[in-house]
C-alpha cells in the first residue's frame, strides 16, 4: 500500500462497475441513422445522494434548468438522457418537453419526477420529438440491467459525433474497504446544425453524503473536465453528474471522513480518464496535447496561462504542423493575465528546450518535428516565479476540424 | 454641409496625404526575399505632438519598451520600423538593438534619440541583424520624400505576410478649414517561425495638442483596431501611433476645441478603413464578417458579446461553410458574460432571420447559403434589452488558415 494509505486500480464496467446501478440504452428514432441508440437511463433503484455541475453558459438549455432544480435537494434516483436533439433554444415548449421526459421516466420507474435528472444533446433550435423520446424511455426502463453490454449501450446512447464509446472505472482500497467509481462521457462533437456538448455521468458505491457528493464532484470536475478544451466554446447543455449508491462500506462518508481522500482519488482518476478521451476524440484531432505551466506565481495564474496556450488557434495549428513554435506560446503567455517575468520564461516542446530565460535556445528543427509527430505531446512552460502548477489538455487544429465544422448542411 | 457641422471625404496618399511629413521604404536585407522593402522611416521634420497605444501583452518586445518611453512626453519626430524580424524574446541584447535603431535614426536625421519611436515585426526569438537595419536606416533617411510612391514604399516596408499594401486617408472640412488624416497599417500575418503583429501609423496636419493626440488616438483605436479579430491572439509588438504636424489650421486644437469632432471623425474613418483591410487580409480568409450586437443592456455588454461571437472558431468555420449556424451564435452569446434574456434573442444572418424570441425561425437553407457566399457578410444579434450596440469585424476560419499556420517550417 502506498504511503498515502490507499490504493487505486483500474476496473471494468463503466457506470455499472460500482454496485447498485442499472442502465440501458435504446433506439428511439431521434438520431437520423436507423437503429442508432439515442435514449439512455441510469437508475440507482431508489433516491440516493447525488450532485451535478452544469454549463455556465447563460443560454442554458431547458433540461439543465430541470436538472438543476431536481438535484438541489442533494438526491436523485435516475438520469434520463437523449441524444440527437439538444432541446436548446426551444423556449417554453422546450421546458415543458424536458419536464415530460422527467415525468415519463418517473412513471416508468415508479418514483417522483423531482428525483429525475434530465440531459439532452444534439441538434439545437429544433423542437424535441417528445413522443418518440417518451416511447424510448418506456422501452429503456423495461430493459434496465447490470451487464457490461447494458452499460456500454447506455454510454453509446449519449453519443453524438463521438467516434468511440467513453467509459472508465477505478477502484479505491482503503483500510480493507473497496470502493468503486465508474463513469461514461460524451465529447464535444458537433452535429448538424450544431453545437458542442460535454456530458458525463459518474457512479460510485461509496456511501457518500450529499455534502460529500457536492464537494467531491465540484473539485474533480474542476481538475479534469474544466482542464480540457477543444475549441474554447462551452455549450448550452454541458452536464457532469454523480450518484452514490452506498452499496459498499459501512456507513455514511461525509466531509472529514478518513476514507474520503481515497474515494476522491478514484473519482479524479475516473473523470481524468474520461476527460482525456473527450480530447482525444476532439473533432479532426490528430494528437492530444498536454500543456503544463509550472513555477507560476499562483495556481490560478498557472491555470490561466495553460488555458490561454491550449486555446490559441495559432498554437494548435502549429502543433498540427509539428512546429515547435515557442513564439506562439510566449505570445499566449503574455495574453493570459498571469504574472510573468519575460527574462525567466522557459519553454519545452516534447522534451526539447526551445526558450530559456526568455530567449531562443538553438535546437534541431528536424528532431522537434520528429518528436511532435507522436500522437501525444507535452508542452511545458516554467515561469520560474513560484510553485503554481496546472495542466490543460487540448488537441491540434486541423484541416478536418474545418471540414467537419464548415461543411454545408445540405 | 451635414448637420453635425463638418464634412468628411476620402483622400489619396496614405501617411503623406497630410502636409508636414516625409517617408521612405528601403530594402536592407532583413527579409529573406532579395530586394524586399523592410526598413521604413516616417519623419515629421521636427518634434511634433504625438501619441501611441501598444500591445497589452506582458511579453511586450523591446521596441515597444523603447517607444513607450519615447512618446511619454507627448512628442516624437519620427518612427523607424523594420519588418522581417520582430526583435521579440531577445532579452537584453534586444533592448540594446532597439535603442541602436533609435540612435541610428536620430543621428541620420540630426535629432535626439528620445524623439524616435521604434517598431519591429517579423520572426521572433532571433537576434536583430542590427548592422543591416542601421544601414537601411541611413539609406532610408537619404531618400525621404513626399511623393505617393515614397508613401507606398514606406507602407510596403512594414508588411510581413500581408498580401497588399494598406493605406487610407480622409479629409475633414469644418468652418472653412480643411484637415487631413492619413495612415498605413500592416495586418496580423504570421511569418516563420513566428507571430501576428498589427502596426498602424497615422499622420495628421491638424495642430493637435499632445493631450488631444492621446485622447483621440485612444478612442479611435478602441473603436476600430480593438474591434477586429483574426484569431483572438494579440502580439508582443502591436503598435498604433499618431503624429500631428500642425501644418493645417490656425492654432492649437486641444480638448474642447470646436474643430476636434471633425478631426476625430476623419481619424476614426482612417483607422476604420485600415482595420477593415487588416481583417480582409486575414490569413486564409475568404470573407469579411461584420458581427453587430445591438439592444444590449450596456455598450460594454455589446462589445463583449460581439467579440465572443467573432472569436468563436465554430462560428468562423460555419461561415466558411456558408452555414447560417445560429446555434453557434447563441452559444457564444451565452459564454460572453453579457446580460441575456434567452427568450428575447434575435439572430439575423445576411438579412435572413434565423432565430427570434430565442427560438428557431424557419428559413431556406439554400437562400442562406447563397447569401453567405458573398465576400462581405453581416451577422446581427438583437438582445432586445437596452441600447448598447457594437460591431466587431472578423474573417472566416478556412483550410488555408490551417495550411498557412500549420505548415512545416522547413
Amino acid at each position: 500500500m502506498p504511503e498515502q494509505g490507499y490504493d487505486i486500480t483500474p476496473a471494468e464496467g463503466g457506470v455499472l462497475a460500482p454496485a447498485g446501478f442499472l442502465a440501458a440504452g435504446v433506439a428511439a428514432g431521434i438520431k437520423k441513422r436507423p437503429g442508432a441508440l439515442d435514449v439512455c437511463i441510469l437508475d440507482a433503484g431508489r433516491p440516493v445522494p447525488a450532485s451535478a455541475v452544469f454549463t455556465l453558459n447563460t443560454m442554458a438549455a431547458p433540461p439543465v434548468e430541470v436538472s438543476r432544480a431536481a438535484v438541489a435537494d442533494g438526491q436523485l434516483r435516475a438520469w434520463v438522457v437523449n441524444a440527437g436533439n439538444a432541446n436548446a433554444c426551444t423556449g417554453e415548449q422546450g421546458l415543458s418537453d424536458a419536464l415530460a421526459m422527467a415525468d415519463a421516466t418517473a412513471a416508468a420507474l415508479g418514483c417522483d419526477s423531482s428525483d429525475i435528472g434530465v440531459a439532452s444533446t444534439g441538434v439545437i433550435g429544433v423542437p424535441l420529438p417528445v413522443d418518440r423520446v417518451c416511447g424510448g424511455i418506456r422501452s429503456a426502463v423495461s430493459v434496465l440491467g447490470t451487464t457490461a453490454e447494458q452499460g456500454e449501450a447506455a454510454a453509446a446512447a449519449i453519443m453524438t459525433t463521438d467516434t468511440f464509446v467513453k467509459e472508465a472505472a477505478f477502484r479505491a482500497e482503503v483500510d480493507g474497504t473497496v470502493y468503486t467509481v465508474g463513469g461514461m462521457a460524451k465529447g464535444s462533437g458537433m452535429i448538424e446544425p450544431n453545437m458542442a456538448t460535454m456530458l458525463a455521468f459518474i457512479t460510485t458505491d461509496a456511501p457518500l453524503t450529499p455534502d460529500a457528493c457536492r464537494a467531491l464532484l465540484a473539485d474533480a470536475a474542476d481538475r479534469t473536465f474544466n482542464r480540457i478544451t477543444v475549441d474554447g466554446d462551452s455549450s448550452t447543455n454541458d452536464t457532469c453528474a454523480l450518484m452514490a449508491s452506498g452499496a459498499a462500506g459501512d456507513g455514511p462518508v461525509g466531509p472529514g471522513h478518513p476514507h474520503l481522500p481515497a474515494i476522491e482519488a478514484a473519482l479524479i482518476r475516473t473523470c481524468g480518464e474520461l476527460a482525456r478521451m473527450v480530447v482525444r476524440d476532439g473533432e479532426g484531432a490528430t494528437k492530444l496535447i498536454e500543456v503544463t505551466v509550472r513555477g507560476a506565481h499562483t495556481g490560478k495564474d498557472a491555470v490561466a496561462a495553460a488555458r490561454e496556450i491550449a486555446n490559441s488557434p495559432l498554437f494548435k495549428t502549429a502543433l498540427f504542423g509539428r512546429d515547435a513554435n515557442w513564439g506562439r506560446v510566449a505570445m499566449a503567455l503574455g495574453n493570459s493575465g498571469a504574472v510573468i517575468d519575460p527574462s525567466k520564461v522557459e519553454i519545452v516542446f516534447a522534451g526539447i528546450t526551445t526558450c530559456k530565460e526568455g530567449t531562443a535556445v538553438p535546437f534541431s528543427e528536424e528532431d522537434a518535428s520528429g518528436a511532435l509527430a507522436r500522437d501525444e505531446v507535452e508542452v511545458t512552460v516554467d515561469l520560474h516565479l513560484g510553485t503554481g502548477e496546472a495542466t490543460v489538455l487540448t488537441c491540434d487544429l486541423t484541416y478536418d476540424y474545418v471540414r467537419i465544422n464548415g461543411e454545408y448542411r445540405t
